[in-house]
């Protein structure tokens, strides 16, 4: 259940619908737009049977929402979330590019892949610290020196930073390294991360998983949300198909998808989907011309000798060319990436 | 086994060693390029093992191929197939769309639809005359009825005919009428129907299956070109998985994918992929945007009245709206679409 | 729409209701059953809706069916269809193994299959005549050659007959060697040839395609038994899914799922869904214990020189192992397989 | 890497090559057998370059192993192992039955539980304290107050506990109340919860994801043990695939996969596999017979009512049924499990 105020509604009348709200032992989630304020009520709708809401001081209307997800979905915000990252806007009229190395290996690996990124157009560094790897016996990720090396990287070139949290340990340890989080895909369902994300009230790229349906994604978000935390970009990453030409199966489709059901931004991360290099500026021109707000792109100085997911990344010279056409296909369609940074 | 010949080679050369395959029982499939021949050996290669044709006149190599599919692969052929339906060339330069209602539904609705893509800048006209249909009780299309229809429009408006066919009776039936065929998602594997298409020698719109492997429709296409019809253009058409918030999920990867392996052109069905019309731009213009040589796009006058999948045609509006966008999408990337015809 | 006679209807009352019916330009399917007979009608139900059928003699009452699946779903006949293929019956208190090699390879090959097959308790022999391959290379199958070896087999063990037909010609070659007919896994949808089966009135042994949900298997179903031809045995053999430990992954509920829908006979194909041999006797228990009506194995007297498929077929002395278990299993659900034959 | 022992080596002599391997910068895990001891090394290889370990004293041969896989692989401990869980043995002949509810919901529900699947013969019992819903805003369990009740039953029936556990929180919690952990599927790949299920040492049922292959599982299973704890039970509860007659795939054949490449216990969930009550017997008897070592299945008092999964639970009464069939097939088959407790 949504609770539209009208438009000349003042913070009074928005107050004491609130407070009746929680009278009755309902959770809120205030919505300020341009125009109008949005009142989310989560809890047991038929607590609310007996109470003439619709006749308080400032109320428009009461919209019943049929979908699980109440926050993520469009009838609690119709229009687009611009979502702002250390003053870099995610969601609006600009693409925005993330890049860098699937995981920080060194200090001179990481500089060098951001003074690469930056320079083609990237305004945001991403490198893994925490790296969840699917055997116990693999490069588990540098953890807190990572951290520091990714630090260093953002003092020398402006970039803001990512960075993927597994755990409640890495939240608090990467909190003051980092700008925005990232929830890789096999966490997608981990509900007490995802808690604990939004309590955090950072920024969070929430990358699909491999098997979850949309449906079931967009209400996943609704556990960072809950907790407060609106500021969600969502990211798809390929799904699991029987096709094994890629590592996972694109599902470009996500972007009017979700277009259609969410106000979040949409993103598309390439890198993993594609699992080879040579597949990953036709994805990445193919996402941008679909719609969707952004990419995540993995970068190496030299994959070849990348201690993860070495043949998914582009050298700094193809993520160049890649900037280039995805500069020009964003003006055709109205957005706009400014090449070269 | 490939035998490529040099380029000075003359014709009695490639005679004589096709001479020499023929008479220890082995098929030849000459590929005449631009600047040499190539010779393809079908049959067991051990055969050749006693014979010496490296040291046979005018023969420059001999290329092992691993692939299964020979005549598809890129060992037979380097560069990409353009193939010429009366006139109109697939897989150069050139973008080009297919475009029409689902199934001929009577003359006024075919000849409406006819105009309005042929004014947007469709080159060919589809409309399906034989519909193979889950349930025997649905509509199961207009059959000759039907493809005297679609010849009328032809007529009218200059549009290329494509039309699916599902038996040889429809091969017969069809042949007159129609420029090139389409082999549906159904019969994918079904190899009598592509040896039948392979002998028609007409070209050929072959859809993958919704649970095809790239690897197997290489080689399902291989029983048609086997048959001496090399005029194949693949379309990938969405594939079945988890997610149904989509009829089937489009594999967008499929362009690059198939480009890397096969010289054959790739179009894309954005239209059984979304099964809903309005996903049906973002993922047209994704496709381009990934280097697909055409879309086949279901476009009908009145989509709520269709007697068939009436949720993902486009109205003449929506297909105008979409071509304007494709135009612009084809040019910075350094192809061709003519909006308006 | 069935039409359900009272039990005391007699064969004058059938034939007016039928003649009204036809009239109408309706199709009409009768059932007999032991104790009533059933009319199915197919065509347009609003033709009926002036039409007091009701009212006619020896009509019990009228029944809307809203699944597509009219003749194969249990609206129409809610007890399960016993069908009687040369003596042996099939989808009834006993369990029915079908086995024999992938392909008919020689003479030698197929008689000690035969004699091996028997031996333990099978009842009917299969073996490929006309293969479809993946590749147009790879090995096709010896053709009406081993339908005559096949028929050689049957001579000299009595076993029954099934081989795969993948066109009408093969229709016609195969109809007078065998008793029954198999229709594969990719010809699921292939609608024209289900027609033509369902005109031979031949038993058929219909497999379920990798990527076919069980509704539109069973509406494919329809395809056959629309044309008159009710000996339908349905067949699951692996769905494609992400998994590739197995060849196919097999979906064992469709053996309840079918029975809940359906009454039409259930059989599995473990050596398909498998692929590999070590995992065929666990599966094979796996199916009768879920309660399939039969199984279809594939035995080879020498799995290591089999021309197709060698990884997964069983030997002589496995299949001999696993009748052995299949019967004491039968037996303890109420059902019966005599292990020896 | 593994180091066999041969069957007369000494306390001494393991602990000579125990401590060679430590100096080295290696880890390791000592396996001891009825016959042999095993040390499995892990880390670096190439450390071993050097270090003549095959004439140490007591070792009989080295062997690598190519799995990523280590402890949960054949070549690591090739009998299957059987883990004690309070005195009831898991992975040797007998069949163990898990049952109760989906979620502990009140005290009078879970007791009423608790005394019928004991009846059946049931040696665990289960109930979900904390439960990870898809949604939020949908009942997330009794928590704490939930082990409460469940050791009330305990009490009562002498049955031992199972609880699904979703965080470092609620191992904590639950882990003076419960005598195994369960790992849900949504949290397969949360490798910070694997490990600190690995320390807790308890005993612990690892479900499958939705979409993890067997080979990632075994990998993840390995984040456990690699922590000390080899009390892991494998479970598989059905795969996501296009499929949707029921809730899940059952993939069936991870009973015979499992069983050759790993000698953990495999068990099979076939409540939440089906989805649907209707289809749990079937595919339980199937379970049994392709040879799992044992079940876990949902039974509600009154499953109408249930708070969750309401249409997957059994009733007492069929739950009493099904257990007098898994006698019958366990004792044909050489296993056993004792209906009536």
């Amino acid at each position: 259940m949504v609770i539209v105020m009208k438009p000349a509604s003042n913070q009074t009348e928005i107050d004491e619908v609130s407070k009746v709200l929680e009278s009755l032992g309902l959770g809120i989630h205030i919505s300020k737009g341009a125009e109008r304020t949005i009142i989310g009520v989560i809890g047991d709708k038929r607590l609310l049977n007996d109470v003439p809401l619709e006749l308080m001081s400032g109320v428009e209307k009461l919209v019943p929402i049929a979908e699980s997800y109440k926050l993520a979905g469009k009838t609690f915000r119709p229009e687009p979330s611009v979502i702002d990252v250390g003053g870099v806007k995610i969601g609006g009229k600009g693409i925005v590019l993330m890049a860098g190395p699937c995981a920080v290996e060194s200090r001179e690996q990481i500089l060098e892949a951001a003074h690469a990124v930056k320079k083609s157009g990237a305004q945001i560094l991403r490198g893994g610290a925490y790296k969840p790897r699917t055997s116990p016996y693999a490069f588990q990720g540098l953890e807190e020196e990572g951290l520091k090396y990714l630090k260093e990287a953002k003092d020398e070139t402006g970039l803001l930073l990512i960075t993927e949290v597994t755990s409640e340990k890495a939240i608090e340890s990467a909190a003051s390294f980092v700008d925005m989080f990232q929830v890789g895909a096999r966490n997608v369902q981990n509900f007490q991360l995802l808690r604990e994300i939004g309590r955090s009230m950072k920024p969070v790229l929430f990358k699909r998983g491999p098997s979850t349906t949309i449906d079931e994604w967009l209400n996943a978000a609704e556990y960072i949300m809950n907790e407060g935390n609106y500021n969600v970009i969502l990211c798809e990453r390929g799904i699991r198909t029987f096709e094994t030409a890629t590592r996972n199966t694109l599902d470009i489709s996500t972007v009017p998808v979700v277009k259609s059901l969410s106000h979040l931004p949409v993103f598309i991360d390439p890198s993993h989907a594609a699992g080879k290099s040579q597949y990953v500026a036709a994805l990445s021109k193919a996402a941008i011309a679909a719609g969707a707000d952004g990419l995540i792109i993995e970068v190496h100085p030299n994959p070849k000798c990348a201690l993860s997911d070495a043949a998914q990344q582009l050298t700094p010279s193809a993520f160049d060319d890649l900037c280039k056409d995805i500069s020009k296909i964003a003006e055709i369609l109205g957005r706009e990436f400014k090449y070269g940074g």
